[in-house]
């Protein structure tokens, strides 16, 4: 299995992060950090640098995976980039987004028709894609998987990674990443959270971007 | 708040990702990722390289985070980095390991006498080094703080965020960061693991030390 997670300037790091965690302990993988600019590309946060290669060429990527990030209605206007990625689905095995990367599969036409998630906060922005969004944790539709928001990818790629090599090997990188969550709140989701507190986020999340 | 995480050779990516992710929240925070060999640093898995900066002054450090690795062993064995961990931990306002980077500290001789914790098969090293070993996510003795394997990380950080700057403040970005896990398996810890699953998973990490 050949993995290629795309970065641009603003990613969210744990959107790329957790499917790399938990994928790259699949047997016999290659996992390969790529970027439209190679070199070193900066989160959301500024204080991140990971290093990328060049974007690889369309059939050399079996799984896709496309992290999402405040900034990440940017890349949508990059012609390239989405035709990178249509090409890329052509021949991908799984095409794979978490959080608002969803919006750049949907930007390249890939969700039209298709069940997919996003970010809770952008839950609407799906539709404008032609897929039907669903407020879940993450979505198959065939090929196609989409993770909720951020931390969603530890979930979303554990589940992949069951369907690629079984539910013994998933359970055994559970274990082996101690994935065991005990969150100090119980507000992870706008269903869970005070009122309040889902406002003064989505009124932080308007002002990053 | 100015914080360094210490990367070397080897280390865990979400040991380091998970307070970076929701520490990088704080108000007026400066971090930096920081190695002993500047530049760029490979993970354990040898997939993603991050940039690093130099070993800051002992002195310009006020949380010092260390996370862990397959080969946290190796560190042990630099006496210029466990200098500068000593250095650090004098003017630290919290010294802070994830994973086996409590083993860091301890060789460092920061944990004698305290209670921690660290990757669930190597909890019984802690008391070599004259720790306390407790089985639980993450423990606070004073202004040390040790997280539990991996993914605890994101657990403790979003603890000490709430000491640093209020709980409404740490709700917030539990919330914008959807930390709501959904874990698809009920067997991220070693007490909930079938016993054959946890016997596998430890002869694959003594594989790859």
């Amino acid at each position: 299995m050949r993995i290629a997670i795309l970065l641009f300037p603003g990613y969210t790091a744990t959107d790329a992060i957790g499917p790399y965690e938990v994928l790259s302990r699949l047997p016999q993988v290659q996992l390969q950090f790529v970027a439209q600019q190679p070199g070193l590309v900066r989160s959301d946060t500024g204080f991140l640098q990971i290093e990328c290669a060049a974007l690889p060429p369309a059939d050399a990527v079996d799984i896709l995976i496309v992290p999402g990030g405040p900034n990440a209605h940017l890349p949508l206007q990059e012609a390239t980039l989405l035709d990178w990625l249509r090409q890329v689905d052509r021949n991908s095995v799984w095409t794979v987004s978490v959080c608002t990367g969803a919006l750049l599969l949907g930007a390249a036409g890939l969700l039209s028709g298709r069940r997919a998630t996003t970010y809770w906060d952008d839950l609407a922005l799906l539709s404008a894609y032609g897929a039907n969004p669903l407020d879940q944790r993450y979505v198959f539709d065939g090929k196609y998987l989409t993770a909720a928001g951020v931390s969603a990818g530890y979930d979303m790629a554990l589940a992949l990674f069951e369907r690629l090599a079984g539910t013994t090997g998933a359970m055994a990188v559970q274990l082996a990443l101690a994935y065991d969550p005990q969150p100090p709140f119980d507000c992870g989701s706008p269903h869970k959270a005070p009122p309040a507190l889902v406002a003064a986020v989505r009124a932080q999340l308007v002002a990053r971007t």
